[in-house]
């Protein structure tokens, strides 16, 4: 399994052409924000390295790389939380992915419907 | 100017309580995802540190740490572009941030609502 450690990526099927415009961590890795399809509720943030977002486009399922357990992850494979990958976008300066999916279940391993649950509290300046 | 170089955070004003729960990166920072009031449009992606989320939460008007300038930067300072803040939700494991805003004007500093206005093609698998 490739380690995701070289600024210039890994060893991938990615296509060349959008690799090129990858702007990654010292990882290996872009961010990947996951909005829900219909909704637009944000639902979570998790990470991809070249591979994971290959995998990603050609399978239509969402893959990350876990940082923690350095490894693939098919999102549901073992939650059954499914993600249906209905459309992939990159920022402009290329460290950032916007995953658009059909969610099945709860996105957040805690049981929740996204993973932002947790409020915190700001000053609220009013528009002029 | 404090640099975030500290895993365990620079000196910040942001409550104790709030920075205990941040993970964040090699370079002192969590994910600032920026999604639209009202739309729920994502707009862009950026990086706070503590200070800077101390910042956003107090004043209520979305600031940044520059990663390239190393700088602090008020959104919409030297644009117009504000951005007021409605919300600030903090993701289960720490690392990222999701961000409400009432946006004026264009997000993206190339003129566009978004930062994430580039598609990349993706194989659609059918939800079960």
């Amino acid at each position: 399994m490739p380690a995701p450690d070289l600024e210039n990526g890994p060893t991938s099927a990615l296509d060349p052409a959008i690799a090129a415009r990858l702007r990654r961590d010292s990882g290996g890795l872009v961010a990947a924000i996951v909005q829900e399809y219909g909704t637009g509720d944000v639902l979570m943030m998790a990470w991809m390295d070249d591979e994971a977002l290959h995998r990603t486009l050609s399978t239509g399922r969402a893959t990350y790389w876990s940082r923690s357990r350095r490894e693939y992850w098919v999102k549901g494979a073992t939650s059954g939380h499914h993600q249906y990958v209905r459309s992939v976008a990159l920022d402009c300066d290329g460290d950032a992915l916007l995953v658009t999916v059909e969610q099945v279940g709860a996105a957040c391993h805690t049981g929740t419907h996204t993973c932002f649950s947790e409020d915190l509290p700001v000053h609220q300046e009013e528009r002029p």
